[in-house]
């Protein structure tokens, strides 16, 4: 079996942190990561603080084929990640020609001055290769296996899409899930029963509740399609028999 | 002035990671902890998987004041979550004879089974101080300076509120935000000065765009009300001179 292409997230942001913002782009990436085979096994949240990025990126991109940052690149001085990219790789930091002009031109056809600070979003660490940015025009960066990625939501998309076609793809992991109206007590022992039958799917169980009513859905993960169908029939089975009127759930809430 | 007291942190469960789930325990214990004055400066996303959980845990302990964990204390299989925190400690499981009896009672008078999985949730690490749960029932525990909570968002808040009262409180971190109608790059020499000047106020610049319009907002925090006050006597005065529109956005929000 190939060895499973893996992921992590770094959000740069105290707004996380302070509960002002919800991040919207570590469930994103996860989803969008799946559906091309490389599995998102872990996400972190720091401050705006350089020492803080610099440790996480460079403990994500050791242990993780690739690491996504979201936020941080604006114009102003919060704006942290891409000088703290830099000094993590230990390479320079410099305004990059084209992005520079790009920006200039763009400002200038806009009667916006082309300040320092807006100007500082052309600043790229030295060996990176830009991601485009659709939405707003200053880009993300790539620099070896580290994708930097805007923050807000719809230009992290942008450039998580401008980006996708260098990321190797994985084996597909497929998912289905079963629907419920029993509780998780009741399928616990003979869910523990199929998952040990079934090492190679991975099974996950989540209560619901909803409008007074309550239960589990089962979802179960594989790369395996013939294994994943054995092993949900045999949930599917296994909730009939409790008397959980089982149905299938649109996998694409998986 | 007293050191900060802070906060991380870890969120357990797969369903986060593959973006099936999107976490809501993060802002909500970002806001409630910065309320009584604990600072939230990391938070972590891991997999179901036991090595994982106790790495980030020992590494969150270690370095924060608290530690809250949510997630992944149900009963089934793939709740592992009291055995890594046991195993994080290198302390013994075993049933807590008031939980036990607690669930038991419980189940027998609901004609639900006292089956070995939901009896599973009995189990709490050797030493720890258990987390009272109003939602149902099975209850969270405390041990050293982790907090284990439910992962599902009501139980998880019904546990911390629980626990509240046995958290130190720092001085609270006040908060005052600006918005105004001006992009960020035409701030942002004026902030950066502004920044230098009050190295005791937090300055974050967050774009935002709502209808068709779009601007800044500028939230500064600190323990210090008449710093804070004066920062933000300057920031309102900067958005002024420049167009800005600015207005003071409620504090709830940031």
């Amino acid at each position: 079996m190939p060895k499973a292409i893996t992921a992590a997230v770094l959000v740069i942001g105290n707004e996380i942190l302070s509960g002002r913002t919800k991040d919207a782009n570590i469930g994103f990436l996860g989803h969008e990561l799946n559906e091309i085979g490389i599995r998102l096994l872990e996400a972190r949240v720091v401050a705006d603080e350089q020492s803080e990025i610099i440790d996480a990126v460079n403990a994500l991109r050791e242990r993780y084929d690739y690491v996504f940052t979201t936020g941080g690149i604006g114009p102003t001085h919060d704006d942290i990640t891409s000088d703290s990219i830099a000094a993590a790789f230990n390479v320079g930091i410099d305004y990059h020609p084209d992005v520079y002009k790009l920006l200039k031109d763009y400002f200038e056809s806009q009667g916006t001055e082309a300040n320092e600070a807006r100007m500082r979003m052309a600043r790229v660490p030295d060996g990176a290769e830009l991601i485009d940015n659709d939405v707003s025009l200053a880009p993300g960066f790539q620099i070896e296996n580290v994708f930097v990625l805007a923050g807000v939501p719809s230009i992290a998309r942008s450039m998580f899409f401008r980006a996708k076609n260098r990321l190797r793809h994985g084996e597909t992991m497929l998912s289905r899930s079963v629907r419920s109206h029993v509780g998780e007590g009741t399928l616990a022992n003979g869910l523990s029963s199929i998952q040990r039958d079934f090492s190679d799917v991975e099974i996950g169980s989540y209560p619901w509740s909803k409008d007074g009513r309550h239960g589990t859905s089962v979802v179960s993960r594989s790369t395996n399609s013939q294994r994943l169908d054995q092993a949900v029939q045999q949930i599917f089975q296994l909730v009939d028999e409790n008397g959980g009127e089982p149905v299938w759930e649109d996998e694409s809430s998986t």
